[in-house]
C-alpha cells in the first residue's frame, strides 16, 4: 500500500436511516477529495446494501430520545412511518439522493463497496440480494489486509 | 499539517446522556496530555452543543437492554426522566461536570468544537442556537481537510 | 511503540449481544494476522467483561427497527428473549463461540483486554465482578497512552 494515500474505511453496522448517511455523506466528500474510500456493510448495515431494504430504511423514534418523543407516544402504530417520512423530506430538502442513489454515486466515483461474508451467511443472503455497487463478499481478515494504514469509522 | 502532532478527532453523532460522555472523557483526557483534539458534531450530537440541550440530554431505558429494565416499565412515563437524574447523580459523584460545563472545559483546554454544517441546515439552527464554545460551523469536506493524518472516532 | 506494528484498539462501549460480536470478530481476525489488539470496555461495554452478564447478553428489537418488528410487538414480554435465543443460534451455526469463551480466545491469542476506571467506579464494581481474562484496569490518559499510533474503532 502507497504510504502516502489517505485511505478512510467506514464500518457500517446500524441499518436506521439517520445513521446510514453519515456514513454516505464522509464517504463521498472523501472521494471528491480524491481520499480513497473502502465501505463495509456488517450486522444491521447489510440493510444499506439489501436491495429490497436499501430505500426502505427507517429512522425510530423509540431508539432516539433526540427526536423527543415520549417512549409512549413514538410506540405507537405508524409514528416510526410518519418520522420517517418527515426525515426523508428534510434530506430531500439539502439536495441529498436517496440512499440507493446515493451508493451508485459514491461507487461510480470510486469508492468501493464491501459485503461482511459473516453477515452474509447469518442473514442467508446471496449476491443477488445486495445492490450491484457492491464490489465483493469479503471476511474479516480480507478487510484487515485492506485497511492497513487507513483511517477507520465505526458507524 | 505537522507529522509529528497527535491528533484526535472526535464526531459525535449520538445526543444521548450515556453517548456524550465517552467523547468529553476521551477530548478531556487528550488535551490533558497534549494531544490535538477536534470535536465534530453531527445529527443526534448536535443536541450535545445545542444551547437549549445541552444540559437536559437523557438516558433511554428503552433503548438501552443494559439497563435491564423490561420494555413494557422502561416504557412508561416518567422513567426515562428517573434514569436520567439517576446517571446524572452517578456522573456527579466521580467529580464529572454537567455537559455544557465540560465543554467549556476542554473548549479552554485547547480543543476545537465544530458543528456540521449539513446538520445545523437540516435542524434549520443558526449560530445563536448553539454554545459560545463551537470555533465554527464546517461542512464534511473541511473536517475531512482538518483530520488529515488524525485517529478518528465516530460515536 | 514500534513504527511497524500495526495496532488496532477497538472501544466497547455497548452491552448488547449484536454491539458485541462485531468487536470480537475483528479482534480475532487481528490476532490471526499478527495485528497487536487492545479491547477497551466502558461504558454499558463493561457487560461484556462482567462475569454475571458476559454471557447473558441480549439483542434489543425495539431499539433495533432493522429487526422489521413494529414496536408495539417487539416492547411486549418474552420478545426481547425470543429474538435473543434466535440470534444465539445463528451465532452459534456460524460455528462463533459464546461471548466468555470468544474472550477467552482472543485473550489467549494475544488480545489485550482492559476495563474502563470510571465505569467500573460508576457501576460499583471491583476487578472480582470482572472476568479473568481483564489484564488490567485504566484511566482514560492510559488508553491513550497505550493506543498511540493504533486504529481506534469506537463500537
Amino acid at each position: 500500500m502507497d504510504e502516502d494515500t489517505r485511505t478512510l474505511a467506514i464500518i457500517n453496522s446500524k441499518g436506521t436511516l439517520d445513521m446510514a448517511y453519515p456514513g454516505l455523506v464522509l464517504a463521498n466528500a472523501a472521494r471528491m477529495m480524491g481520499i480513497e474510500v473502502k465501505m463495509f456493510f456488517t450486522f444491521w448495515g447489510m440493510d444499506i446494501i439489501n436491495k429490497k431494504k436499501s430505500d426502505h430504511l427507517k429512522v425510530s423514534p423509540v431508539s432516539t430520545p433526540s427526536m423527543g418523543m415520549p417512549t409512549m407516544v413514538a410506540g405507537l402504530p405508524g409514528v416510526t412511518d410518519m418520522a420517517t417520512t418527515m426525515m426523508k423530506r428534510e434530506i430531500e430538502k439539502l439536495d441529498m439522493p436517496p440512499v440507493h442513489e446515493f451508493l451508485e454515486m459514491i461507487h461510480d466515483a470510486g469508492a468501493e463497496l464491501y459485503a461482511c461474508k459473516m453477515s452474509v451467511d447469518m442473514m442467508k443472503l446471496t449476491e443477488a440480494d445486495l445492490v450491484d455497487e457492491v464490489d465483493e463478499i469479503v471476511g474479516a481478515m480480507e478487510f484487515l489486509e485492506m485497511t492497513e494504514g487507513a483511517q477507520i469509522l465505526f458507524i
